[in-house]
């Protein structure tokens, strides 16, 4: 184990990019060894970092970055040994492979690697799909998801960090579902709610202010990206889970509204053990318990995933409550555990 | 049937009692004929209604206008013939018994006389259930959906106007249940969110600015007072459906996704004729069909309910989406459709 | 006099245009008689009214209107009496003088034609200035001010309707600078704020969710357009005044802080008075007056532009506060508020 | 110099309280030593930090933390040797003498102890004012702005920490007022916004989600209380300055526009040198410079105050924009430089 290391990171125009670098240059381990930021470097333009992102400015240094030319080569010189990827998913499926072969570790924050299964790929519609390099390096890809494969991770060569939907759903249900306790005939359906920073900074129609501001709509129902996530990380099928985005009018945050069915009558206290004992070992994830229903407002801007819960009269039907901020727990944050894991750094570290 | 008549309103001071104020001096059969505004008399306070909502000024005459001092014979001397509660729901259980004495209509803003079972009635606990007076009331009282009870309306002498939560998913769910196509053993899930206005005007923790914006909240998880008008005028019992309200950072407007499955498969147009059968005579409902959901933008701050679906492949999930103002479709428009079916007028006079 | 003509408005993509059509389509003179909507056929788009703007559906038949290709034909086939241009500047200038050369009267909402200096005109860089043409279409433009230039109006064959930010801001001090008293060595400040719909609708850096949102920031310093308008209808020079736009996190709305100081000591009583007999018949001009400052909230959604002030205890220092709506009396509500006044018509008709 | 100090915090219970507990906890030099919390224990409520701040929950052992009943005792058992009072202004003039007496040193956030002369204090209405012992108090009390009295404050028993507003304009104006080159016979000009934490966490009519959202309001015109900071820390008299505040719909941020004029024509980098000089060696003003304004989005969530400014062409009129958190740099962040100046240790600690 090192005590520190050399990381870059290539697309940092976007909101997590943002946030992935906030992160790296105040992070304890990192301290005196900022990431090298990559990017495609635009003729005429201001290639520093706070040109960028002004509000990365500070007075520890950060006023000198520049966002460099990707190449291999530079990588190699400034001796990068974790290469996160924060570019669109077809990118990560063509730098993903180069960089393992040179040897990098990578942490993709797309969704290129997440699924395993062709199926719920198909949703991508990955051009290279089938081949035998990617077939290979797919099979070396852990979903990132500390509190679920917290031991691949520490080894992994290829993290692929979850989904901002998919992790705040994963993390509120993942518990009840390992411990057998669910009615999945009865179905699960996970109503979620998500901040405009998860729809990215290109501008669009459905960015643009007048769009998002007093306004709620639903997106992307029965069809959404994270679906395939749901399923293979919840070993459940289609059948058994529902799933709706909205869009909030809010800068970040999500909140995930999870209704599910015991297959018998349980205590609040017996569903708040099952949640303790699951994330006994995971300092990012915050249990409110029965009767505590988690806000936006408590994660927003922290790297927790807070996680409450309502049982109904009856013991059976039982509404979960889960929050995260999208662009930390659901991204950059997530992203900088699965570093500390596959450095054996403690995996909070640079978060709080 | 007369052209115009005279009405008055009891407690203009919150966010319906204004809308309706705004409405009935608009109302093309109430020209020149305003409301009698009724309150409290606060000493050295000025009573004119522009003094309390100075939106209401324009240059039509509103600016003379008072809020006096109830009296019942202040009703009398002003020939009032119909009279808007928008008061607490104790104090709408003690003046709407009065003003039937007298002869006078009403429609009842509050949830005084929604509920025809004492169990569900439970919730507000009135002091006076079980009175032979009150007993008496409840039997007249009719339930101001439009949409369901259009009939009863016209002759109704006391409407207990619809809450805003129960029209959004009372319109949205009742041509699927009247036709007896849901499989009621699945559940129905009611994810509600409702904009701030919703919580009413008194200032508290909740309302602060500084809690509502940028956030979400769940409340009143399977404990909303709403409940109760769902399986009454839906005909389903606790264990068919689970409704949960967020409290959404926007000022107005009403988003209820709802979650049922099918008995058997349905094609998308199935669906829809189901709704345009049902909503056929309905002005103020508008169908968007199978595929267009509705978003909080095109509902508010007009007395439509707007309504859309989403099919999944299986043909047995569906979800539907309900719109609404829920201080027009919500409260004081609905109270007008009310209004306009009791005079035998156009059902949307006004609110158009 | 007529009681009903035919208009058309062209460009009715943006804000402004939507505002327009929905006063048009609502307009007691023109009930019947929607207006021919006009625009590029965008190949296989739906080109009804309500698919671009689907908060326009309703029950009144909007339903039905299409977008139609315009053509000059097609304004003479249908009778075209008066045209809206809801066009991007340029646009405005190509087809302004057309329109008079075929006898149909404007209205128009850009910016092309409200400067009769070339020197103010010079921020929009028209290719065409100088050409005899433009020189003797300017001469006929009217500043679409009802307040400033009512009589002009009725007659005009082509109304430069006022810029938003203009209109708050010279509503608020011609009443003072028409009066002579202000002492103008002293300078005028104008700090506006306006929100985000007065950025138009094309989505772009900084009208995303994400810039706008939970910010303020200042544009324009020294060099917005709107100075032209303010120097030429107040009758002053750049040297006297200093306007400086704000974009705030709000969807509509303009409020401008000004600060003037009297030559001599005035009393509140008397600044009142200044503006009650500026104003005495301008139904579009609420004074709110000494010591009661209007806020955004109260305007908009209206067709008025509410203006109040404070005076300091010295008597000569005074802060104005002018608020309206950017969409309404800041562009489509005011543009209404012209044809009423070349038709004849009551100044307010349609706009309560 | 001690490496670490035992601190204490009275009243934590508003916005600035609970960002100066959160800072505190996470500040270099104190930790494993938490500051002592105290405030008035309410019976039967939970006396945990974070059940009234659930956003402090973390892993780092808040949890444990309890906010204990006030008294002098605790403070020396504890031995508390700086008292940070979050209470308002009545309640600082209050306990400020005592701990002097039991030699404790004091940041006091109110605005208790900030103004000399006792013209300007009259706003306040103080009951003591004229004492002999409040006098003695005054005399020592500093006013807490590191940038222009930072020698003062290491040594200060009492440290007034500044107002928000005042920070954001006196930081904005003095390097200006300072340098001499401002002709104040042409009055400056401070029109501030600030987002709805600054207005206190007590719910009220003005603090009401429908009544900050969607809106701008003007308060306080002529008669905001800063305005005494204003003019003793700037030496000026209330003719050569104005100052309005405004509430802008966001939780937190202060943008001053301010209007100044110089006395003879100045060149960008000129004023652009009077910035960067007179912050030499003040880490926490970012000078943003000639032609680039700050937003409130860059410095809220920091302790920065931001600083640009435009000049006009005829290089005499000049907008100054400066931007802060109203609770950080404004409030809790100030206080914990305070705390850094009076402790020796690096102004900056534990705020980047």
């Amino acid at each position: 184990m090192k005590d520190s290391i050399q990381t870059a990171v290539l697309g940092v125009s976007g909101y997590a990019g943002a946030e992935l670098a906030r992160l790296l240059l105040h992070h304890p381990n990192l301290k005196g060894r900022p990431p090298v930021f990559l990017g495609r470097a635009e003729a005429g333009q201001d290639s520093s970092l706070t040109a960028l992102h002004p509000q990365l400015v500070d007075n520890n240094g950060s006023a000198g970055l520049k966002i460099e030319p990707f190449s291999w080569e530079l990588l190699k010189e400034r001796g990068v040994e974790v290469l996160f990827l924060a570019t669109p998913h077809e990118q990560s499926r063509e730098y993903a492979p180069l960089a393992l072969e040179h040897r990098i570790r990578v942490i993709d924050l797309s969704g290129a690697w997440r699924l395993s299964e062709a199926d719920n790929r198909a949703v991508y519609k990955f051009d290279d799909d089938g081949s035998a390099v990617t077939a290979a390096v797919q099979t070396k890809a852990v979903y990132g998801s500390p509190e679920l494969h917290r031991d691949e991770i520490r080894d992994a060569e290829l993290v692929a960090n979850p989904g901002c939907y998919a992790t705040s759903i994963i993390l509120g249900l993942k518990p009840l579902v390992a411990a057998g306790v669910l009615d999945l005939d009865r179905g699960i359906i996970c109503d979620s709610k998500s901040g405009v920073s998860g729809a990215g900074k290109a501008p669009s129609a459905k960015t643009h202010y007048m769009y998002a501001a007093d306004n709620l709509s639903v997106y992307g129902a029965f069809s959404h990206r994270h679906m395939g996530e749901l399923l293979e990380q919840l070993g459940l099928d289609r059948s058994q889970i529902v799933f709706t985005p909205h869009l909030l009018p809010i800068p970040r945050g999500i909140l995930s509204t999870i209704y599910v069915t015991f297959r018998e009558k349980k205590s609040p206290s017996e569903v708040d053990a099952l949640y303790r004992e699951f994330y006994a070992g995971s300092p990012m994830v915050r249990i409110f318990g029965a009767g505590h229903l988690p806000q936006i407002q408590y994660s927003v801007r922290t790297n927790y995933c807070d996680i409450g819960f309502e049982l109904d009269k009856d013991g059976r039907r039982c509404i979960v409550v889960s929050c995260l901020d999208n662009l930390l727990k659901g991204a950059a944050g997530q992203a900088v555990e699965n570093l500390n894991l596959m450095c054996g750094w403690d995996e909070a570290a640079g978060l709080e």
